[in-house]
């Protein structure tokens, strides 16, 4: 694990590119993050220089258009580069008179809603930026069509320029891991960061970039770490590298950033696409959503299908049922950090035809905590009945949660559930399963006690058990 | 388990109602299965005699109302049943004028489109209707708050006489198992039973009546051992149990001889409520569908969004981009039936924090294949390399699904998934790993050639490896 809690400077050096391209860009004196025009033999492109990664091919110069796609144009096609003055020609000329993706004009429409410059009289918030690595930091490597983690905080502020319209970001690094890698250790030393800046540092909210894969799991473990946070801390993915022309990484940062302008809210949220049309950023809570498909730009959904907020047209709806949002004018000072885990959860998937007999491993290895994720309200079959007592017995902690995904465990409903919670398995209501892993690694992480363990995970503490019956 | 293949009869005997409500029932002259008025001190009812069983209170009549919702009406404020003629008294005159449930003029609605009675110059289909148990043939037993699993089809064709108008159903007791218990042997038995249906007898079509919570399991089961079927095999199930005022069982089955009766596919499919309103029965194939909420009528969900059809109206709308669907007429006479399942498959779920030792296990039990439910398009932390390098030397076969539920598992696209081809994890494509599981427990049940089972694998059988990406 390669960590930096060191503040980085903003680096949007071209060093990234090679020599040839880099030569290239000196004979028309500009360089990375200048806004300019390129006239090819068949057109002219409008937009800034991005970076460029020295792994890739040095033919290109890589453009970012204000729609937000990159194009890279050829080297040899280029008849020259000419600087634009920024203060002689607004960016949003630039954008109208864009002629080099014509096929984008849907994006270009967003420039005159979510992507709206803030108000500048109103004072643009001061974020930290988090790197930790994901999609949203990668870059596709076209030698071998892999996508591979590359971008710092710093390079993808480099990336998205633009992201000065809307706040003052202080870009960070502390990991460069694929979310699939993430585990406790990193979550506490993300936690730990955090924290860190709460009590010394002055921002108006965090954003994390972070690999969508484990989102949702990284959430709800800085949504229990980190209670009674008076700041929005928000976690932004991308389904798309930040430099394919589909980012979805643009749109869902400055998403991210409205949200946190607009300071209503403190907590952990995850801000990304509402709807595959691109049209509204989602902001749901930390504890309450779930990446539900596997390469869709809205694969992240709340839990109870309604999200926290929805960012759109410059505005953002908060949705008044979810009442549960902690609003920031009431925070009080007891911002708490704890932020261990203890990874002996394990959780287990029933399915027709799982074997009871493998539930007795269990006496034998060292985990604390089972969660199972049974079928429908709650259920696992009778078979498993006798060796779950023997576990509960032997004092493994059993907890039930749901392989529906939505709605509520219920096990008063039917006999099984009945016969389950006589057992001494405890019900997790409308906990996810992934949520239910997280908090118990935490409550395990941060308290010695039996009984308080159980109690504090039959507490509602950031949301992960909700009322919300009404909705769903 | 229980067992009874032999095809009962239609009994409505009203042995059911104990010693006082039976003698109140002589006294009037009526039984279960009239169709009558019952006069109480306030108003009146129109409906038809409900079977009532034993274990419950004595003091009701139970009625159902033409709405479909079940009425229990004490017999101290009865002062008098009169058994209608049906022939004098259409039941759409009974179902306008019913009095007794006044807030159900939704459900009555639906008596002029879903629940329109079958055009009776065209024959009515006959249709095999085997009863496993859950919630559509369960009670709600008052004395404890609980339910439980009580009817056989029979009774279950009895709760619902007007079922008579859509179909010629053969009712059958084959089990009485929530579905949370059903395992690969009932499998078998249900195949057993369905491939003796269609090599002996004569039916249109065939209507398993399945508890809810694994009923996507069963039917995923039936798809892989009954191939070629030439008749269509629906599982249906409902979210309340069938003497709740708003089940949704009766719906549910109409929506499924509704299905069958038009007769354009055959295969395996589930039909359920497509929205909560009520409005529409959703057909999936049954391959790919899941449950996905743990309460809700409409807790099915095709994996691909859009179902198979949608049967309202007296109309069915098939989605005709899913043209996978197997068309009646050109069904071939290759009906395959391989009914065995081997349960040597575990579904292994992974997690942030999950320890890769725990694989470590796998090389001392006794299990030939793994699914692997990853992240986001197929990945599990790195950690995990090195011992699935190890188990899949060791002859254990590793598949990877994903456990964003919806989507396409491509393990080409970053590098873990690339290193975890490189280590002989099979991907699996969009199937999903419920289907994964039964799909493996099946292929080993069937094949003993390890070449043979990897392609089995990997061949779409029944949909549920499709090429629908564009849908999603």
């Amino acid at each position: 694990m390669t960590r930096n809690i060191d503040l980085d400077s903003h680096d949007s050096s071209d060093k990234s590119y090679s020599r040839n391209s880099q030569q290239f860009l000196n004979k028309f004196k500009v360089s990375v993050g200048d806004e300019v025009k390129i006239v090819t033999k068949k057109t002219e492109f409008f937009g800034i220089i991005l970076p460029r990664y020295e792994t890739f091919s040095d033919k290109y110069i890589v453009l970012k258009l204000k729609s937000g796609y990159n194009i890279g144009i050829e080297i040899e096609h280029i008849l020259e580069i000419i600087n634009k003055n920024v203060d002689q020609l607004s960016k949003k000329t630039i954008a109208k008179s864009d002629p080099g993706d014509n096929t984008h004009t849907k994006d270009d429409k967003y420039s005159h809603n979510l992507f709206d410059k803030m108000n500048s009289s109103k004072l643009l918030p001061k974020i930290l930026l988090i790197s930790t690595g994901g999609t949203i930091a990668s870059k596709i490597d076209y030698r071998t069509g892999g996508v591979t983690s590359l971008l710092t905080a710093s390079e993808l502020y480099s990336a998205f320029p633009e992201l000065s319209d809307y706040g003052y970001i202080y870009p960070e690094f502390l990991f460069n891991e694929y979310s699939e890698n993430m585990n406790p250790h990193h979550w506490s030393a993300l936690a730990n960061r955090i924290s860190y800046a709460i009590n010394n540092e002055q921002y108006d909210g965090i954003i994390i970039s972070h690999g969508t894969d484990t989102m949702h799991y990284t959430s709800s473990a800085l949504s229990f770490a980190l209670q009674n946070i008076p700041i929005p801390v928000v976690l932004v993915g991308s389904q798309r590298s930040s430099d394919r022309p589909s980012s979805d990484a643009f749109s869902n940062l400055v998403g991210a950033i409205r949200f946190i302008k607009d300071a209503k809210y403190s907590g952990i949220f995850v801000c990304m696409h509402h709807n595959i049309s691109d049209e509204v950023i989602a902001c749901h809570l930390g504890t309450r959503v779930r990446k539900n498909h596997t390469s869709k730009r809205d694969a992240f959904k709340s839990l109870d299908g309604i999200p926290f907020a929805l960012i759109e047209n410059s505005d953002i709806k908060y949705d008044k049922l979810l009442h549960n949002g902690i609003e920031r004018a009431n925070i009080s000072n007891n911002f708490t950090s704890r932020t261990a885990f203890n990874d002996r959860v394990f959780l287990l998937k029933f399915y027709p035809g799982f074997s009871s007999s493998f539930l007795e491993n269990f006496l034998q290895l060292d985990y604390k905590v089972i969660i199972l994720e049974g079928t429908g309200l709650g259920h696992v079959s009778k078979g498993c009945f006798p060796i779950l007592k023997k576990l509960i017995n032997s004092g493994i902690f059993v907890f039930m949660t749901s392989q529906c995904i939505f709605g509520t465990v219920q096990m008063t409903v039917y006999d099984t559930g009945r016969d389950l919670l006589g057992l001494g398995v405890i019900p997790l209501s409308n906990m996810s399963s992934e949520t239910a892993v997280v908090k118990a690694m935490w409550a395990l992480g941060n308290n010695a006690d039996a009984e308080d363990f159980v109690r504090i995970m039959k507490t509602d503490y950031s949301n992960e058990i909700s009322n919300m019956l009404s909705l769903v």
